[in-house]
């Protein structure tokens, strides 16, 4: 999974670890860690479409979402605002599956879903079905910060956003071509008079099970997620899946870890992905990666649902694991580590 | 807590326990034990309100409910059945906050949240912001038996609601004369021109905080749970909470427990009550009692919120608590407990 950049990195930790490398390197090693992980998603990853060209525009995604972040926690800023920029990065790239470029319902309308927690006090915010708000993750942080809810949906949350002075833009914004085809594509494979096909986890889906997410840890030992998307092509209008679901889809507590996931949303919805990770570490004391293992190769495994968790301690452990073929995923920390990655795994 | 013929029960299982009551009843504590635990919310209750003959209603209301969802474990039927049933019965008494009686939002308009989880199969289902469907609870059981999701939200779900055939009212059904005064004495309290204080958990809500919630243990020894709730007074427009939410309000998984939640439902949603509680018996190998204990008593109250939990094991523990100062519930199990309760606690 690590790249050239990534593996000379670990050796550069190596020898930082033994003291070899002088005193700066020495001193780094001993101020708290920062660090950052993202992902844009899991699933089977179309091949025919992946050209190399089209690998590098979303590894340069991922670097430059993961880069937002780590910016904000290289000078100082919180683990909350490291999110929300990589996240919010992702959102404005039309290659994720959030924001621009989110895929699109039944109808053809791009319904918006984010969520935010902070680990250090366990507020969080979220929003589910908006259609209209340019950053959705901008809006779960208003809905944490300003108002005393935790999740809010549909037009209700659009009237919250107007209030709090977000960008609000026409649902054309989010609309890509690549999602208008791929709906084309599930509308087709669709017996138009079954309800209940219509939104079948089937046609079409596999290619855009994209969902973003970040994870930080930050100067102070704060841990913070988020996650956004456009959830799945074609699903029946109102549906919400485990992203704005906070203990589903995002989950950080400073005293377990912080978790983003990305996958078959009602599955994991149904496991509580996020805050299963964490209490298999906070109560069964398991290893942040062996938490992350026992979720998504056995619990999701065993449901036959795929799909991946990014996750991070208050020690700077990263986590980026999932049991289908890709997922997008990117980390960076002070210690060196500055990896980008799209297929295998660990 | 305990009633009269709660206590007197007690004695009949002393007795049975040492096989002293012949061989009927030593069967009856050989053969697996049913039971159902309902509640009918958490909170401060209003005293001036609450004359002996309303509190006769509650209990009354109660009873029913457990007895409706005892009757279908006592012929055999599942986990499932039974706490539709009960939650049913609930939603259909214009005393508790869920369906007939629900409180009103900030424009009058009851909009209703539901969920249900399976134990054995980990299915679940749930609605959120429904305004016409009678009995969310059954539409939450469609979810998850009729559509490849579990969270539906809004006109979506009303959407399929229709599809399934379920029963519609106009929102007026839901409209009680109690439920009218309440939120106009919350607006009254309310500055006008505040957007934020529009929903602040604060005037009229604590007596108005009911959610009402149903888990069993079936004769397979299968665990179930549901919830249903309007919500908050006042509250605003979209704003879900805890009870639609799987791992929050709402689990069920026969590896641990069965929970239904009610209380300040943001901090519920943050803490993650019920899959939380499930958690600790997993995980950290707490009795259930202990497991409910924690959440509440340390994790809740260190929020500073209030609230509740139901919760039941494959074993038949019966656990009903709360660190408010009351919780309408009731139980009822194959070994003869069968108590209703507003007050104290445990």
């Amino acid at each position: 999974m690590t790249d050239t950049e990534g593996r000379s990195s670990f050796v550069v930790k190596a020898f930082a670890w033994a003291g070899l490398l002088g005193p700066a390197l020495a001193l780094a090693a001993d101020t708290p860690p920062i660090a950052i992980v993202i992902h844009g998603g899991a699933g089977v990853i179309n091949r025919s479409e992946m050209t190399p060209a089209r690998e590098l525009e979303y590894k340069a995604g991922l670097e430059a979402a993961r880069d937002a972040g780590y910016a904000v926690l290289e000078r100082g800023g919180s683990a909350l605002d490291a999110v929300t920029a990589a996240v919010h990065s992702m959102e404005d790239n039309p290659l994720f599956n959030a924001g621009k470029g989110a895929v699109l319902n039944h109808l053809g309308v791009a319904e918006l879903d984010s969520s935010i927690m902070d680990g250090k006090t366990l507020r969080a915010g979220a929003v589910a079905g908006v259609q209209h708000v340019k950053n959705p993750v901008e809006l779960a942080r208003a809905v944490m910060e300003k108002s005393p809810h935790v999740l809010i949906a549909g037009a209700g949350a659009e009237e919250f956003a107007l209030e709090q002075g977000l960008t609000m833009v026409p649902n054309s914004y989010f609309r890509t071509e690549p999602r208008v085809r791929a709906l084309e594509k599930a509308l087709r494979n669709t017996n138009p008079g079954s309800a209940l096909n219509m939104s079948a986890p089937a046609a079409g889906l596999d290619d855009a099970k994209g969902t973003v997410g970040a994870v930080a840890l930050d100067r102070d030992g704060n841990l913070a997620a988020a996650t956004s998307t456009g959830g799945m092509t074609n699903k029946r209008p109102g549906r919400i899946g485990d992203s704005p679901l906070i203990g589903a889809g995002t989950y950080a507590n400073n005293a377990s870890c912080a978790v983003s996931a990305t996958g078959d949303g009602e599955f994991f919805i149904r496991a509580v992905v996020a805050h299963d990770v964490c209490a298999l570490v906070e109560y069964k004391r398991l290893p942040l990666d062996a938490a992350a293992k026992e979720v998504i190769h056995t619990k999701i495994e065993s449901m036959h649902a795929t799909g991946g968790v990014i996750a991070l301690d208050t020690s700077g452990h990263i986590v980026m694991d999932f049991n289908s073929e890709g997922m997008f995923r990117a980390s960076r920390d002070s210690l060196g580590r500055r990896d980008v990655a799209i297929y295998g795994n660990r």
